[in-house]
């Protein structure tokens, strides 16, 4: 019997072990995360735990109430000590969750804390941990710095003014690079009521009037402009599907004058509306270098009353099946045709469409980069060993395995980078089976070669971080 | 090498083997069954093993079929020893299945036969089965009795007396409570061609005239009232997708007419009044406390000329692929946003929707139950090691394991009950596995209390058994 | 730690051994690949291992551009040695794909090689190959021979000639069968724009009119006698889906018409064309005795740019999402309900149809044949250890495994025969699985039996193969 979450966890075999410490040596590339360049920046120390672990994570929360824990200690008014108390009650019917390893991973690494967290030693734990807080080191910059992290990517809307990521620029004494990735979902998103806010938003942001289809696009060349110059390597967009509802310029400009006007689209015009500015924006970053990430499959919001309630982001998403891979084809078959399709990173929510991502990513392959289209790790519900595994086993037969760019937090908490940690221990457990089964040559330099790779040195190429 | 299906049977580590030790120990609760409280009632002893094996079993008719047997020693007019053979004879193909298992399971615990079962040894197990059967203890609720079942609850239509529960409820010296599950799938099928003969079925059964759709509510509401007071705590409905297209009452009036009368309905109409009519039970099931089980996925009937020959429920059919999550999720929000949402048990007959399944529970859960919202068990299709395994896994990533409510046998049969078992070793294996790989403190306490839960508890306490 | 790829290459138990000798011995039977019958006759002698391994290889070119080699190296106009170093180069990444194995049993099996391969090793591997080739036996029939293949059945056009079919049949001292495979893929695609024109082909070879869909049918009816004279035992069709939209005869007569003035035909139209004469064919299968082989699931030509540089077949095709299962069912059932249903093989290139395919097949299942209704093994992008596994399992989860007929190479490649063996290991891996866990008796004689049939012997009767 291996010993709970000790030195070798998840590492098998005398290979994984061998491979794990190649993998570990090498730094941390985030290259997608929610971490509030604001937060970073002002750098403030927490009061405890609670504060780390519950005021923000809505994969806690979540668990909570799937175990029947009332609100008011999830995102109520309970104290901080009782919303923590509620929560290691819960802790160990996670049994199997990748939550129960991470919190685990936390405790060990960031608070020394080997203990295992339940209803009995919540107590315990609640005080260690509280007293290793006010011992210090728990800042945002500290946890980073702690954790060998060289470059993070913000989450970046087209009308923030980058304020944060350029004071950020001007500090000395903190290694990280934090750069900003370019989301513009709000933009994509005609559809929604806040669009007609937005454009408003977004006016005021890039100092012009919006008042056409052209318009818009100008301003968010302008807006890419200055991204570009903060270091942006990296764009992301998250749909349902990707949609491939080509239109032409006439037809645009009266979709985006009804939706300005707050009038309702239809789901062509909204489809169609996403597909050309998605085109414009592919181009853009084909022409400046960027990566396009695009996360396929969220269902966000399920839940109207608790939507009206706390808002977004607060644990009511799950995952969606809608039919992607047509649609897919042709979204980026129109941007290759015209030779214009940017490094592309393709995730999907639904594993069931791993090898249909698996399998796309092959008909876009060009020699300029190795893995131009990219297959996305295990992500949000499936960055658990069997989500991450079963990501890189489909890779791996599907593809050419060597040239994955691994790993990304996604995360809003500075104490995530364990996840890194876990998803290495995970590849190096795979690749040490493959060896210790006879299937790949016990060639621990070309092993080790790969496990850095996918562990830093190819996101670091991909990415362009110098 | 594990002997063949010994004392160990899928116990592969220490800590499996100390767990099953708890959950053998459980009493079952059978919580989704088909079999006849008639037959319960009336106790009769069969005469031979084929009586109990292939008079009813589509699984083994199916599996026959399969192999290439004649229809005439499956269904047909072959004597009961002809189709033993028949089934004897196939037996060894079936390598892998889980009938070979669930087979061999049945041999040993209520025959007390180890025996490999094939065409060599068919001669010596039907003379050492029905001898066993000759000597007694073969009858319906002995075959309950033996297997420690505590409660089952059977299937009932809406128009059914119940008289044979109400007789069982008066017996004495039959220590299984027989409960009445409520399953209106023909109430919900407006656009089957049974449909208007249904409504007279329903109106003799509920002494009442349903001439209009609030009729029909009123009728099945009275039908509620009676299953209710027949200790009835759960419901249970089928369907290819689960359906959201809200309807306003005159529109389904209309369509309820339109069926009434026999004629032809369109999809969005069938739909619609699906929808309506289970908002309608769903509120009802909150406000009397009933568990709502929903089964996705079935397509069934699909050979056309056997079901003209020999019926339904005989072995033909399979697993559909309609999209389901976004009206799912649509669903059970409205009734969410009205605080009528029950306690609700999801499964899905297509595997490849159980991360689906299993992420869309977050977005419901409260506090009005631990686990409030559930993940059905592998069912059907899915009912053998690696569905029951991964259905488990699906859940213990996304959600809070230690909530499950467990296993139905979703049978039958009255020597289905080592499914149970089966499902038990799995479970005790699975968590055995996550505790000798380091995934989880080998913390027998707590483990042991997780599996008694899973078995027995959660189920007992989720619905009520006092 | 197993050694690499040696004797007892993915045999992980001492059963698996055992039963890998009784696969071992079988000889082979292809029933389906794409091997030129033109090339057997001519049975040339290639210059180097390029010419074998990368002339035709798009499996190979896909993972070169997946590793950013240029097209220059891979089908362009580079030497055939650098195109080998590229491929070379590529080798070590491909870590856990299909294709580092298949290339490690090509040179282990032909070439008598066993070092790995890699940039490295590239010159004396390149040596040695080609020294072997020097020294003959890489003749089309010559590695035909080698491996023990008895039938190989080849994919052809019904315009096709099959002279080289005829004039192979009258070879002696050469011991394969090579037998013609009816595949009207394109008189089933009547929305192609190469419609037309293939209807003039097919009025050559056919020496007829065609100038209505009833003088189609009977064209194709006549090259059907001729493809039965020549010892055709199987249909082949592939599909994004079945299509199931039934039509009448005026209806389809029209839509004909229109294809053949080169209109644009509607989806509808188009999948009611294909409907009806797929009906056609299925009866004309049945009436012939022929098997209907059936493959869902590919979306070819995903990159129109490098489809106008290099055509179809040459690596940018990928794994389609349809939904399969009603269309499915209602084509099935259309045919067995007026007695016509052929034997009928169904393949499905997306895994996560897996389930749907392996339960449809119980839906009509008849003591025609044993396993009348077969599920394809794993194809394409599934030829994997996780995929031929997971296509098995799922296959003993459902039905009756013993029935299986195995597999099928599906290549273009003289030297694919190994995968052949890859399959057989990974069968006896997993029956010896069972086995070994307790899972099935350890009974030598029936497990032999089982996989000679699975691996050659179900095959040779369900395909009629003398």
């Amino acid at each position: 019997m291996k010993a709970f979450m000790d030195k070798d966890f998840l590492l098998t075999t005398g290979t994984a072990k061998t491979l794990f410490e190649a993998a570990d040596a090498m730094p941390i590339f985030d290259w997608h995360c929610h971490l509030s360049p604001r937060e970073i920046y002002e750098n403030r120390q927490p009061q405890n735990i609670t504060q780390l672990w519950l005021y923000g994570d809505h994969y806690k929360w979540r668990a909570m109430r799937s175990f029947g824990i009332a609100e008011r200690f999830i995102t109520g008014d309970a104290s901080d000590k009782e919303k923590f108390f509620a929560f290691a009650r819960v802790m160990p019917y996670l049994i199997g969750n990748p939550m129960y390893h991470w919190s685990h991973l936390e405790l060990q690494r960031y608070f020394g804390i080997d203990t295992p967290l339940s209803e009995k030693t919540a107590e315990a734990v609640w005080d260690a941990a509280n007293a290793a807080i006010a011992a210090g080191d728990f800042s945002p910059r500290a946890l980073i710095e702690r954790s060998n992290v060289v470059c993070v990517c913000t989450t970046d809307d087209p009308a923030d003014s980058l304020e944060y990521h350029a004071l950020l620029a001007k500090e000395t004494g903190f290694a990280c690079k934090v750069l900003p990735a370019f989301r513009p979902d709000k933009a994509l998103t005609a559809e929604a009521a806040a669009f007609p806010a937005y454009l408003q938003t977004l006016e005021a942001a890039a100092g012009c009037v919006i008042d056409s289809f052209t318009a818009l696009k100008d301003a968010l060349h302008g807006r890419m402009d200055l991204f570009d110059r903060m270091g942006c390597r990296a764009s992301d967009q998250a749909f349902a599907y990707l949609p491939f509802t080509p239109a032409d310029d006439d037809t645009v400009e009266a979709i985006f004058q009804k939706a300005k006007r707050g009038e309702t689209l239809t789901q062509d015009e909204a489809d169609a509306y996403r597909t050309v500015l998605l085109q414009f924006f592919a181009a853009e970053y084909y022409d400046r270098g960027w990566v396009m990430e695009v996360h396929i499959g969220p269902m966000r919001n399920n839940n109207t009353k608790m939507f009206r309630a706390i808002g977004p982001d607060t644990g009511f998403d799950s995952i969606g099946d809608e039919q992607i891979a047509c649609r897919l084809s042709r979204f980026l078959d129109s941007m290759a045709v015209q030779d214009k399709l940017p490094k592309t990173v393709l995730f999907t929510l639904n594993p069931r469409d791993n090898y249909v991502i698996g399998s796309m990513l092959g008909n876009f392959q060009t020699n300029e980069a190795a893995g131009k289209i990219q297959f996305g790790s295990g992500w949000w519900f499936n960055d658990h060993i069997d989500g991450m595994r079963e990501q890189m086993r489909t890779l791996a037969n599907l593809g050419a395995f060597g040239t994955f760019v691994g790993m990304v937090t996604d995360s809003r908490s500075f104490l995530s980078y364990p996840r890194h940690e876990y998803f290495r221990r995970i590849l190096c457990g795979l690749l040490g089976d493959f060896v210790e089964q006879g299937l790949y040559p016990n060639d621990v330099d070309t092993l080790c070669d790969i496990v850095r790779r996918v562990s830093f040195l190819n996101a670091r190429d991909y990415f362009r971080l110098s």
